[in-house]
């Protein structure tokens, strides 16, 4: 399939490289095509880079995998009309950089970057999801034990099918993908972060290995 | 142990029957001696009723159980004398009931119940712990399979081993208590709530029966 990565942060290095192994077509977009960022993927056997435009344009199904306060104006640049009809994934979390470590989220239900790009973006399919894990979960859940689970929150059917889909190739098993419904259901994922922050540092920080939220019930 | 609820909701029935039930002398507050709330109450053995101020001053440990958007004044009504020195463990969310109900939170960093209150009574122990689940999961943790878990966040660790003790009294095993840090850790688990809300209903409603949330590890 052909993927558009709007973004060239650790969470698309991860992303893309993890796309490019299973066989996808990637491009990867920052800024401008002769952004310096885009080094790190020059070379990778499967993926292409380019602007945030030619992202968008190249790919049928898209992950915007841009910080939250810089999501809108990211596609924005990547072109309404590119975005139209496709699904568009979006692993973003609300950070305010001038707050310590654990209290960086600016998430709440009023402050959701999956909803506001929705709304922004009414022709595009927006699927919030794998926001609530480090990096290496997010495409090899196997490195954590048990129905440790990934969210999916989107208003259009067939984007989220899609959306699963491609998290069953990065590994994820149908007891672990939970749908919470539409994309109002997004601000609820993007308010676990401060969770995961604390966890982190409550753990003894990144060392301490890999770990993911589970729902437990009976 | 005497111990004062200051709260006659449904968590408020929930913790003071299980507290009486561990043969601890428990005081239910209302706003007043003679409010009707506390009728529920009544004739329970090692239950005795009163107002906030009479629980404050009973309980040399306090459960803050009122709904967040009324703690403070709650605990103003149930006197900052009376606070000073004690362990007060507050298991409120930010609930706002003019919007539907899977987006009823206002909890943010910036909003939590467990930091406001601490900064109001300094003297008092303040200390965060179990609002991220239902009123049976709290008093009976068995009814959900795993390592599930219940988080502890505050200042003061004396305050906080008691409530960790209290918690085990409940029937939480070490291995299903996260202490979180201090009393900013607390509106982590206060922005759990829209997440808990999504998964009621995404579920299928409280009829599918309890979960709770858990953190996998290798």
């Amino acid at each position: 399939m052909k993927i558009g990565v709007i973004g060239t942060g650790s969470v698309s290095k991860a992303i893309s490289g993890k796309l490019a192994e299973l066989a996808h077509e990637v491009t990867v977009g920052a800024r401008s095509a002769d952004s310096e960022s885009l080094e790190a993927f020059a070379g990778i056997d499967g993926i292409t880079t380019g602007s945030f435009a030619d992202a968008a344009a190249a790919g049928e199904l898209l992950f915007s995998v841009v910080a939250g306060d810089h999501t809108i104006e990211a596609l924005e640049m990547a072109g309404e009309d590119a975005l139209a009809g496709k699904t568009v994934i979006d692993t973003s979390n609300r950070l305010d950089t001038s707050r310590e470590f654990a209290l960086r989220s600016t998430a709440s239900v009023d402050n959701s970057t999956a909803i506001q790009i929705q709304e922004r973006f009414p022709e595009a399919h927006i699927v919030k999801s794998l926001n609530t894990m480090t990096n290496s979960v997010m495409i090899d859940p196997s490195t954590v034990p048990g129905d440790h689970v990934v969210f999916v929150s989107g208003e259009d059917a067939g984007a989220k099918d899609q959306t699963k889909l491609i998290l069953a190739e990065f590994g994820w098993r149908d007891a672990q993908i939970v749908d919470l419904g539409g994309i109002a259901s997004a601000a609820a994922p993007e308010m676990l972060m401060p969770l995961w922050m604390n966890l982190v540092i409550a753990r003894g920080g990144f060392d301490a290995g890999p770990f993911n939220f589970a729902v437990n019930s009976a």
